[in-house]
């Protein structure tokens, strides 16, 4: 349960705002690659922690991230054309590159020094792992990208893949990390049909109360989750919570890894943006079939849009009929299902109402994270110093099966992966 | 006119405000019992008073009203399960019984007490006159329901339906008790057509400006208004409004019975339930034809929902050639016409601009009945003392014609049926 | 760039506001003449300056413009029977005549004198020039219709659209003050084309950033541009700005006259009607078969309605292929150009963050004049001067080429037709 005023805090990212601030401290996931127009063509909108961007790439292919309303009197820069090195807005033709530096001001007098002294709001962006990254902060230098496995992998070992959802940032990652309902939320009516069994996997059926263990970082926190299982054993999963809204949980054996991002569009309305990965072979047709399908770790939307087929205002298509044979919502889609956990609970849930139980210590720990951050970079006016340490991104959800007695904090093996590896050298912080 | 002030005493209905408190005090009708779904079918929303709910019927058909957000997290349990005994929660499993008990909360430890401690928000809920109620308020026990006279009528006397208007509970209603617009909304253009005479009465021509008695009893009033009729007679109508929001009046010789129900659903939409009944047969084929057709006492919805087929988004499909020559409004449905005069004054209208006359005077008596009764439960912290004798509702609206000069209140062969009658041993108020 | 206060200063003109009282000094132009309804047709709606109105034509032909809601109980007269001189509202038959007067109130006994003391609010209404005008202020006697040049002229002389916007009337109104705009905006991308030079003017594209001399006036003020052309010339274009909301814009050499009216709807919203003339001849079957096609000065609407083609929540139906290789923009409509840029800085563009150049200067004019009037109406509680003063209107904007170094405001015959000329004896103001 949180009091409104922590709930403003933990759910709020416009500008000004302290989790705004915290959030800015890093690089924004703000679309996928392909999304990226091609240098030349019109620029797309975007909406990023409520600011209303345009996306292009110039003649040389560099991308710009502009605000969306021209310096000069606000006119759309979406309807500007993108010609020869920069945008130009037809109200005018002011124009203005990547950098947001005015190249041409043609309205003005020849001695006018005014297109030097006007400057478009720009934000440096960067495409790496299938993925445009944006940053919106103030550190000079901009800090280095989260070295994330997937960053550096060639174009056939990766997929991303984005669409929107109908509620906060913080309420829609709060169902990514609670394990506990995978059991419920995911599950099929018939247990004992062996397809059934393995899409959710045995483990949750035998044990729907498992137990928590957090483990601190210094970019966020290790959520492991054990269940009792095989009699004297624990079924172990490690989720990763990575400030500000990245989440890894672990893939089944032989599946591709995956990293969500949770990114603020407006405080009522988020971006979901999924990158699946292998580190050490290219993505296989099958499963790029059921990605691109909108199945397992990504969502079905509406071609050409961020749009989900399953979404708030049609009831996510449930079917009763097969909610009482076949699944336990009678919704298509993991995702789909999730959201409509996430989002019924209203744009900006009212946690001063809510009853969290043991089940709800992953998504406690992710709040504090959060909150404590927000309120770090707050008082110091600093970004949070994780931003300038990229390795801390260098990690993995993994999961394991262990004697039951054992602490997972002493499993130092399974951990490894998850922890992460410092840099020979110790690095200063941005900060410093 | 009202100062602002009063205007939002007398139109606000939420948790909390002095009209929602007195409201509260009595059983809501909330929906048709032929909209409650079958017993372990899938729950419906409802709001009501501005307050979210889900209404669904248990394995053993008990009736069960849950705030729709479960208590957990927050996720809606209109997409929950309903079997065997309550409705689950498909994102945690959570289950909750039909008074909010929770039966089984699987994701925490099997020593955890948390079950016994989590509530669902859950209203009791009745069904009776072919009319599901819920109660909202405090008292302990609950009252009994009012003893209307179609309560315990067989189901064959009985038609109930409803639909929605677009405009706070008290404009509408305000319609409803305003006797003096009949002669003039719902009149044809020739008068002089007997069908058309047959439709409005021809009494409602002879005298435009009926003369008001308004008799006040514990639970409301009767509002009584007569019209000059044929030389030295007066025909009276006796309308009923009884606390909080339910009007009677009286029907045609020979045609049903009919209790109409004016209910807050947010301050800016409201429910409206009618019951037509006969109180000695059952209803005949060709009345209950044309009510499911929303002629008359009822209102033509689109099928499977309680939206009007004309409404204020369409312009009541206003067919001005018609308004020319055939009915006054070009309006088609009696139902239609009175939502089309109320709910075009706005989502709740602004009182401080209208000019009362002497026909408004029931209008005026309804307003102060009710801000006095919530100022009173604000007061004093307790229920409406109407609340707890259910018997002041077992009470009919009538109509005759006496002698000009007579009294109305003096006539009580014709005031006995509108009084009702208490029952042998005094009763003791829930306030007492 | 302004403050805060003064954006709204600048942009509300709802009752009250500062703004709102200079705008009801002068009359206001509402619709088209043709669009008002024939006698004793049915009303149709309008909302000017914030206020939901109904217009009507009563028996004798007499425009009616009163308050959409009746001030009985606040039903809607658009729903009411426009008959035998007057408005009924269908409610309660209460019946209005053009001037808001009580004509017949039949609910009302008849020793009662309410229908007497109860006036619906109307506002004086006058036909010409093919608009229809209202006056909404309190000066009596209402002040004269101003004297535009088109306001006498017969039918064939004249033609009128009107269409709405989806901003504030002063951004709207700044689209068209601001000339610098016409080479670019409305440019072809082949300027070499000479179907394409004469849209826009080859003139257009010799000097970019023309100079502005602004000539103040008693009813706003005229806005010289001039751009130098053929080596040693200069050619000036001569807009007219008249309070409140009048533009007018020199045509080419040939082309009709045309007067622009930017009328608050609300303060997110604005009319825009155009008045195209010849002062001596009829309009030609080509020019007006153009305009009905929303070409040139007209914009295209849906037919019947205001609502125009290409419009903000369409994207204008830009075509993207024909932005690269044929017009500037993309977009089709000199019109839904000029909307594109004004309508995409929001619905209240949010001037404190803007940057003004030498170009803008018209527009800093054009703020600063409605800015002092409303400020001077607030502090006097009078009507602005100009409002009494309807020779000031009849002025037109001029083109010539002057020689590069002469002054303008200097060139005493090309002044002279934009300067109007006042009565022969001088006139007493309004306000003296």
């Amino acid at each position: 349960m949180l009091t409104h005023e922590k709930n403003a805090l933990l759910t709020q990212c416009g500008p000004g705002t302290p989790m705004g601030q915290l959030m800015r401290s890093f690089w924004i996931p703000a679309m996928t690659a392909a999304e990226v127009p091609p240098a030349d063509e019109p620029p797309v909108r975007l909406t990023l922690l409520g600011e209303r961007l345009v996306v292009f790439r110039d003649s040389e292919g560099r991308v710009g991230v502009l605000e969306e309303n021209c310096p000069h009197r606000g006119a759309s820069l979406f309807f500007g054309r993108n010609e020869e090195g920069g945008i130009r807005c037809v109200y005018h033709g002011w124009k203005f590159d990547v950098d947001g530096h005015c190249l041409h001001m043609p309205t003005e007098p020849a001695t006018s020094r005014m297109c030097q002294n006007v400057k478009a709001r720009a934000y440096p962006a960067r495409l790496a792992g299938a993925v445009l990254w944006v940053y919106m902060g103030d550190a000079k230098p901009v800090p280095e990208l989260p070295a994330f496995g997937f960053m550096d992998q060639p174009d056939a070992h990766l997929y991303a893949s984005r669409w929107h959802q109908e509620c906060n940032y913080a309420q829609a990652m709060e169902g990514e990390l609670d394990s506990a309902h995978v059991g419920f939320l995911h599950q099929m009516v018939n247990q004992t049909d062996p397809d059934h069994q393995a899409l959710t996997g045995k483990y949750f059926q035998e044990d729907t109360a498992p137990e928590w263990k957090i483990l601190p970082g210094m970019a966020g926190f290790m959520a492991c989750n054990g269940r009792r299982v095989d009699g004297d054993k624990r079924y172990w999963r490690l989720n990763q919570f990575l400030l500000p809204f990245f989440t890894m949980i672990p893939p089944r054996p032989g599946d591709a890894q995956l990293v969500r991002m949770w990114v603020p569009m407006t405080d009522e309305r988020c971006w979901v943006i999924c990158v699946s990965w292998r580190p050490d072979a290219p993505l296989n047709e099958a499963e790029l079939a059921a990605w691109r399908n909108g199945e397992n770790s990504h969502r079905k939307v509406i071609p050409g849009t961020t749009t989900p087929v399953e979404r708030l205002d049609n009831d996510y298509l449930i079917d009763r009929q097969e909610q009482k044979t076949i699944s336990f919502t009678g919704i298509k889609g993991i995702r789909a299902q999730d959201a409509m956990v996430t989002e019924t609970a209203g744009p900006i849930a009212d946690r001063t109402r809510e009853h969290l139980g043991t089940s709800d210590m992953a998504v406690v720990a992710m709040r504090r994270t959060l909150m404590e951050g927000a309120s770090q970079c707050a008082a110091t006016g600093q970004p949070h110093p994780a931003a300038a340490n990229p390795w801390l991104y260098a990690v993995r959800a993994v999961q394991t099966v262990l004697p039951q007695e054992q602490d997972v904090a002493t499993a130092d093996d399974f951990l490894a992966p998850a922890r992460g590896t410092p840099p020979a050298a110790p690095r200063a912080t941005e900060t410093a």
